[in-house]
């Protein structure tokens, strides 16, 4: 299925940080009908670098995302729910971010765009999905970024929100977590093309990007994943170059990922996204997980991988550990998977079980209600 | 004890590349003293950035990086061993490297410097054991890349090494090693400062060296140590500054130590170091560890630690399994730690007693021959 990416405007968002913006607009894409109850949408959340484009085939006919996921008779069956995905607050893909216009300048905002966090991007989808005349998510999913904003919305509208599905992700960052995300804002900044985040009008600091990449692509595979994909392969020669050129694949491979992420990722909503992963904490920094929770009635499919170390699988037991404890109703799943953080887009078999069971008990549970 | 680092000159070395390098310096100190068999000399290997200031008190006050493991009634106990630790070949510390200056030219090397391994490393500082007239080493000893250089002299110079003490460490570098080396070089490599290698009259590529030393800090410390020592604290203030100064104490702290790191190491050296390591495997791309083994009559201990995620535990084990398997004398330790890769440096209690005790079992062992 073709799909068009769609835009919402709205005339304002208050923001955590104070601000409030105006205007503001989100992109955003749907798949499947809404029902007349409009009791069968489900809101997906991307993960850091995505879009709104989670499934089917675009006009230039790139697959989404989550395209092994969402579709007819796939996990999010589209001839049963309705489907939507939109590009966060921050982001460079049609949603309002640090490339778009300020209208009070008729130039881009670049850093004079606010600081924002995962609430606030919740706080936009909220927007959104009141605009569509849906009172109540049957589901809220999504991995990694996505999975926060999916424990977020639980925590921030739990009357919205009858069931969420956080995958491969956390209830606060880490201080792993966050210097990783340092390092890649730190190789951005170091750039001189980055010029204070100015640089719409001339270049963008591709190679600051390209480094912050790198070093992203390696947090989302797993040791094992890398020595089967790559091992100690030489790209395209026998014997060590002696050089500093390419010797290993792996080495190609980052290098052609790095390059290729420039063409359609701003380096300034890299920043923003990264900052408002590390901002994130459901507990506002109580760490009481158990207050944060404590007013959510919504059901929850929590699903981890064993080879992730990026979103390591204790922090989502954490997660489920608190949840049993105030008697929630939470089903978790660690499953078993060579590929590392990456697994929740690309190792789908079990997960696809788990997530249409999961949407199948919740949809017969609300429809019984 | 004050020390005093040492320059040995040497008219040529060949090398891997099949360059020879002419002259070669190598900076070293040396700690304890020779008995008059030459029997107790322990040579020891140091990691990536270190130097051959590994015990006492330099002049300028400064500890050497393994003064916790070396002196007397230490592990390695400077009253009964004889211990020399020189910079590598490569390095920046004292010995040639792409910071020196090349004699045809009266100017640095820079990237004319010839690409150099691990083996090149030990051929090095083999030259220098022999010129201390030393026919057998009672040990080779180190973390890291220092243990990349135990293995390699017992696979190298069997008949000069009475046993190994390889710690923290690989026999051959693997996809992910590659990986986060070849971030750092890209880092360094991106800089405009960097200017094809050839700074040494202008300025360093700070920026690219700093981001570079940021991921291999990460890579140095474990999920763990990094949640005790910084967590999500926040680094002199109340609330987040929601703007792109710093944050976290885990920011400030990688920002510090990747602009520390500037003032004392060559960003040259990084890159080619780095590519040692990456070039490293003992068994020259066959992957036949048994083979590479095949001649080798010396003892070893070998160490790892429970959270060193950068040089996990199994590729330890692999080195392990394969000498039991040719009846090999090997004891192995896998030593509870949360403190990652830098366990070798800062975790030493049990290692201590493993290396005090294998030293003086091999000693006895070596008198009663």
């Amino acid at each position: 299925m073709v799909v068009e990416t769609q835009i919402a405007k709205f005339d304002s968002i208050p923001l955590d940080c104070g601000a409030t913006l105006a205007p503001v607009e989100i992109a955003y894409e749907t798949y499947g009908k809404l029902n007349h109850t409009g009791s069968n949408a489900i809101l997906v959340g991307h993960a850091f670098t995505g879009d709104a484009h989670a499934a089917g085939v675009s006009h230039e006919g790139k697959p989404g995302w989550w395209d092994n996921m969402i579709g007819p008779g796939k996990a999010f069956d589209t001839d049963r729910y309705f489907i939507i995905c939109s590009n966060v607050l921050g982001g460079c893909q049609g949603t309002s971010g640090p490339g778009s216009v300020n209208p009070a300048t008729g130039k881009p905002y670049a850093m004079s765009f606010p600081v924002i966090t995962i609430r606030d991007m919740v706080r936009l989808q909220k927007l959104l999905v009141d605009s569509l005349g849906i009172k109540r998510l049957l589901s809220v999913a999504g991995g990694s970024m996505g999975g926060m904003q999916a424990l977020e919305w639980a925590v921030s509208y739990p009357e919205m929100v009858r069931s969420a599905i956080p995958i491969a992700t956390t209830w606060r960052h880490s201080a792993q977590q966050i210097a990783f995300n340092e390092v890649g804002r730190q190789a951005i900044m170091a750039d001189p093309d980055w010029s204070q985040g100015d640089y719409y009008d001339t270049k963008p600091p591709a190679r600051g990007l390209s480094v912050a990449r790198m070093v992203g692509h390696i947090t989302y595979m797993s040791d094992e994943s890398m020595r089967e994909k790559f091992g100690r392969r030489l790209r395209e020669k026998e014997k060590f170059g002696f050089d500093f050129g390419v010797d290993f694949e792996v080495e190609s491979y980052l290098r052609y990922r790095g390059n290729q992420f420039v063409s359609r990722f701003d380096a300034n909503s890299y920043l923003y996204i990264t900052k408002a992963e590390d901002y994130f904490d459901l507990t506002n920094g109580t760490g009481r997980l158990v207050d944060a929770f404590s007013s959510v009635d919504t059901r929850f499919l929590v699903i981890s991988f064993t080879s992730d170390w990026l979103y390591p699988s204790y922090q989502s037991q954490e997660i489920v550990r608190v949840l049993r404890r105030i008697n929630g109703d939470v089903a978790y799943c660690d499953l078993q998977s060579n590929y590392g953080h990456d697994a929740f887009l690309v190792d789908v078999a079990e997960q696809t079980e788990l997530v249409r069971g999961f949407l199948d008990s919740t949809a017969r549970a609300t429809e019984a209600a």
